[in-house]
This record gives structure tokens, sequence and C-alpha cells, in this order.
């Protein structure tokens, strides 16, 4: 596995190198001989998945819970970003006596499939050529995301979940699993997502890959083989796709009209506003951390994802005979995954006697809620991931070795 | 005023260059010793502006109503546009025995200070140079905008408008009338607009104008120079901006999931969704008729726009001492400029106790209800009008000539 023309080609940003060849994580890779089957009809091979774990796994293997990370996040749920030096994207949420009680549960995040932190993705290297594989990676779906984790649990020993975790398409990969893996996941915890990707966040979504693809440097997607990034177009598709995070309250809240160091606007092109300011900056600081074709590849398999598809349009019989418990949680200002579509995924899973409950939590903090300190969503998360291991019969700290 | 190098520079689009060199609208051309007062504190002289008429203004000049266009709009209300070949944007509006009724008022539209269809903006000659202004054009607000139509009006010699009108950036224009220049505004009707750019408007804005200035093609403003487009930038600002006029529900009812002309989703990055096919549709059919620069400054003069910023904040400041009728309109699933902002509105007029009233229209077609068919929008403007008209004593039609 050459690292070379990977090496070379960032060499504009050498801490995601340095990341990608040296991953601060685990790592499994799965060999040539064990393909990945892929929705697209094709195999992956070899692939590589790389995790992190908190926490300690129990005797018979009953405590584990996967998280699912979004879009654009990683493993690095709970220890500090090895590239950007930030807190993990989830340490509010897991953690020793936080909600997902790492001092109680085994915690896994894996790298999706697709992404840029050492699981296989478009920048990884492709074993048919000297690069990496760039346009040549496959169209990947939340299916094969799945799919892969089920490998590494397999890989790990764990026969079931005891709780599978996760928001927007972390919410999705939670909810493919329920549905594919029933036997496999005992709770589930799907928050601010959608069974399926809506028209208007297909357009977003197109809006973002369309920035991508006119930036010159993207190169028909070979801008490895170039030694080149396309850093304008993804900086604006990450400035487009951060304001569908965020609700206009929090905009408000956060900036109003508030100029960005200074008196009166300049009558020019700068950032005179905060929040342009403030978007520039996100757009900028994503290029450091995330791979152009990784954005391209991922959002795609948000806009695939439509769970009734293949049960003739009827969500519901993508659940029928779940024994698994739901939880779903979405967010009053989230206009990205409105409480709608949660809804709809209630009532799915009533239409089949699932054991369901669901919280819609008030809050303006739009979609970004479930990243951001919400009482309410500790809470039920706690409340409801107890009640699960006290189901499963989990009791105490893990210790106890059940 | 030399017309050549515009000529050569937008050679790649040959329709829009005959329209600017060849305007097929009246034009009003302001000499280099009647300069217009700009907002920055400079001037802009010569300058022109483009206007279409419709109806007959009568004997007393009571009978002119002004409509405002929108960001990418222009003065073609109610005729075939000389650049798509497509009916007048506002046709629905404005005609005979419309709501708007050429057959009673007397119908004014200028293309906007800034625009490309005529009047003065970034694509027109800069008289210091052998080019065009470029990006050394000025940068203008709503109130240039306003000030440089009622030196129109004056050249008219219409003291005062019956009703100004306008959607989105023509309500503001229509506010901005109605509070600077008081006596000359009988009655207004603002629609789908905010007396201030919100957080979320101005983040958009400046992710549209990023993709633009990202795109190599923009040549820093000087494109034309170089004689480029910045086809790929503007495109994908077209785009973003799109999906903010329409409405979740719009989209959904629209297109759902819908693939376009195939039966199966391709694995790959082509247009499989109907709402990806319509969007970069729009997106580069957008290119041939709306000049970057343009697009530029005339989303910076909205995110400049806040009416009340001259008044302490208090906004009904800006309307102290009005005499003029007003009629808001707003739409339920408009997002880009909600209800409350219309309401906002409506309150400062109360407080000053204008004659105001206000119409909320149920619908799922978000922003752009304004340009479509919405019969309770044509009764709500009809009625108004007839009133104010009655008011201002113009009966019947306007052969009375009053």
């Amino acid at each position: 596995m050459s690292e070379t023309p990977k090496a070379e080609a960032f060499s504009e940003n050498s801490l995601r190198l340095a990341e990608i060849s040296n991953p601060s994580s685990e790592i499994v890779h799965f060999p040539a001989d064990q393909p990945l089957q892929l929705d697209c009809g094709g195999t992956l091979a070899p692939f590589s998945i790389a995790y992190k774990t908190y926490g300690t796994l129990n005797a018979d293997k009953s405590n584990a819970v996967l998280i699912c990370h979004a879009l654009t996040g990683d493993q690095h749920v709970a220890n500090e970003h090895p590239i950007t030096g930030k807190p993990g994207w989830w340490t509010t949420m897991v953690g020793p006596g936080k909600p997902v009680d790492t001092d109680k549960y085994f915690v896994i995040c894996t790298n999706v499939l697709g992404g840029c932190m050492g699981s296989t993705g478009p920048s990884s290297p492709n074993p048919d050529t000297d690069g990496v594989y760039g346009p040549d990676f496959p169209v990947i779906t939340i299916g094969d995301m799945v799919r892969a984790q089920a490998r590494l649990m397999d890989h790990l020993g764990i026969a079931q979940l005891l709780c599978v975790i996760g928001g927007s398409m972390g919410g999705m990969q939670t909810l493919e699993w329920a549905a594919k893996y029933k036997d496999r996941v005992f709770s589930a915890i799907p928050i601010a997502c959608a069974a399926r990707h809506s028209s208007q966040n297909i357009a977003f979504h197109e809006v973002g890959r369309q920035a991508v693809m006119a930036d010159p440097d993207w190169c028909q997607g070979r801008y490895d083989d170039e030694k080149k990034l396309p850093r304008k177009g993804l900086a604006v598709a990450r400035m487009a796709a951060h304001i569908t995070y965020l609700s206009d309250q929090a905009l408000y809240r956060k900036f109003g009209r508030n100029l960005q160091d200074r008196d009166a606007v300049t009558f020019g092109f700068d950032a005179d506003f905060q929040v342009e300011s403030y978007l520039r900056h996100q757009g900028v600081s994503f290029v450091d951390r995330f791979d152009a074709n990784s954005y391209l590849y991922i959002t795609r398999a948000m806009d695939y994802f439509d769970l009734a598809a293949d049960h003739d349009g009827v969500l519901a019989n993508a659940f029928t005979g779940t024994k698994t418990r739901f939880c779903l949680i979405s967010f009053t200002s989230d206009w990205l995954f409105p409480t709608e579509e949660s809804r709809e995924i209630v009532h799915a899973l009533n239409a089949v006697a699932a054991n369901v409950s669901f919280v819609e939590i008030e809050t303006d903090k739009g979609h970004d809620a479930f990243l951001l300190h919400e009482p309410e969503l500790f809470d039920t998360v706690s409340g409801f991931l107890n009640a699960a291991a006290a189901k499963r019969g989990i009791v105490g700290d893990n210790a106890g070795g059940r």
C-alpha cells in the first residue's frame, strides 16, 4: 500500500496527510480476498475501516454502543482531533459520566466508508493504479457504510450492539442498521434525520457538488494526480451547507447585522458583517481537514438514502419484525431535517408495533442542535440508554462483566 | 459613449450584448453635470436609467404606478423579454384588466441602478477608462436605486406616484420610497420583504458572491477586459439562491425524489434527480441573461438595507409623518422573508398611526409566490389599488384624464 502519491499530492495539507498515512485510530484492513459488497453491484477490496473506541467491552460483549458520525464528522468523537486540535465532536455526549457513559459502555465510532480519516475512500490508494482512487472510487451508499461497519463488528466479535446512535447522516446509518440488521441492534437513537433525503436537501447537496466541480483545481476529480486542491470550490460548498445547519434565529442571535471589527459598512466586498466573516472561516478551515472527493461521495450517499425504496415505498415494511427499542429525537428549529421527517419514521414504527419513543426538543439552534449543549437531549439519551441497558441486563458499571 | 469594449467582451453572449447596446426600452441619460448622489459618499455621472411603461399617463399625472423589480428582475414586467423570449416577469399582475390594470394606470418599471439591462451598472462603460466599470463601479444601496428612480420621475414630471409596488428587493425599494419620499408616494404595496436584510440572507448572498469570486474567469471583476465570463461561479450562485426562493414543500410537490429520464439511480454524479437537473438548468440559463458583477453589487445593496439604521434602530421613526396608504403582503411558506419580517413593518407603521393593511397569504410556494398564480395576491393588490385610486380621485379609466 503505497502512500507516496498521496504524500506528494497533499503537500498543501501536511497535517491531513500525516493523519491519513498514520491515523491516530485503530484501523482494520480487510484484505483483497474479503471484499465488501456494494449497493452499486460491484465490490471494494481491499478496504480499511478506521475507528476509535472508548471504555471497556464487557465479557459477554453486550455493552457496545456504536456512534455514527454525520457528513463531515469522523471517528474522533471524544478525543482531541488530530488535525484541528479541537475537542472531539461529541464530547458533550460521550465520556465518563456523560449521557453515553464510557464508564459503563464500550463506545465505537468508525470513520465512514468513503471518508478521509483512515477508512477507505476516494483519497485512498487505488490498488489498480499508482495513485489514489479519486473519481474512480465507486459511488457508495448509506447501506454500504453500514455493511462495512457490520464487518468491523464481526471482526470485534460483537454480535449485537446495545445501541446505535447518530445524528443527521449518523441517524440515517442508525436507521439502516435497525432495518437491515434487526438482530444486531438492541436499541437505536436516530437523531435529527429522515428515512429519505428530501428534494430540498438533494438540491443543497447538488449546489455544493457543483461548487467543488466548478473549481478548475478539482481537475475532474484527479486533483491529487495534478498536485492541486479545489480549495475555493470546497470552501463555497461548506459555506452553503453550513447555513443549513443553523437556523435563522440562531444566526440572528449570534450575529444579527453586527459588523466585523468596524464601525460602519465599507461599501465594498470585504466581510463587513460578522456572519460573512464567520462563514468564510467555516469554508476555509474545512478545506484543511476534509477531502473534496469524499465530500462529493458522502453527499451522494445521503441523496441516495431512501429506506422505503426497497419496500414498495412503504417505510413500515423496512421495519417488519423489528424488536429494536427506538428513541427518535428531533429539534423544532431544524429545517434541514424537520420534525415531520422524524414523525414519519415514528408512524412507520408504530405501524409495525415497534417499541418507540419520540422527543421533539424545543430549541432555536437548528440542525446543529444535536452537537450542542441541549440538556433535554442529554437527559433523553441518558434515560433511554440506561433503560435499554437495564432491559439488556447490564447493571452498574461494566466491571460487573456480565 | 463607446460600446466597443463591451461588444468584444461579451462575445460569448451576443443576445445580451445586443440588448445592452440597443435596449428595447426607453432610456434616460443624465449627463455628467447632473450627477447622482450615492450613499457611499461619492457621485455617479453620467448615468442612465432604462425603463418600460405600460398604459397612458393621465392629464394631471396622477395615475402612475411604479413597479420595483427583485434581485434578478428587470424592467420587462409585462412584455416579452428581449433576451430570453419569455413573457414578462409579472404578466399575471400587470396588463389590461389585470390587478395593476394598464387600462387605468400608467405603469413604470425601471431597471435598477447597478443592473445590466440598460441602467448604469458595473457592465456600463466607465467614462474614466476605455473599458467598463467592472469592480470600479461604486457599491450602491437600495437608497441609491430609489434616488435614481426619483430622478426619472422628475424627468417624467410625475410629482407623486399613485402607488409603488414591489416584491422581495422590490419591496425594499417600495419601503425606501415611502420612507424617503413621503409626499411622493400616495400608496405602497411592499410584498414578501423586510425592513432590513437578515443574517441568514446576508449569509446566502455571501455564498453566492464567493462562488462568483472563486471562479478564475471572474478575473478579480475584470472579466470583461479579459474577454471571459465567470459562467460556472455565477451558475452555482444562482443555484444556491434559487433554492431559497422556493419551499421544501414546493420542491417536494414539484420533484419529490423523482429521477430524470431514468428508471434507477446511476451511481454517479450526473443529474439523477429531477431537482438536480432543474437546478442546473436554472444556473446555466441565468448566466446568459445576467451580469456577474451586477449580481455582486445588487446582492450587496440588499445586504446593506436597514431602514431603521438611520433612525437609532427604531423603524417607526423612518415613517414618522407618513400619509402613505400601505398594504403589506407576506406568504406563509416564505422562509427567505418570513411573515414575521412584514409584521415588524406593520407594527412600526401602527406606531406612527399610518394607514396600513396586512395580508398573510397561505401558500406552499415559498418566496417565489409573489411571482406566481396566487389569486388572493391578485385580489388583494387589485382591491387595495382601486381603493387608493378612488381615494386619489381617479375614477373609471384614464381616458377621464382628471
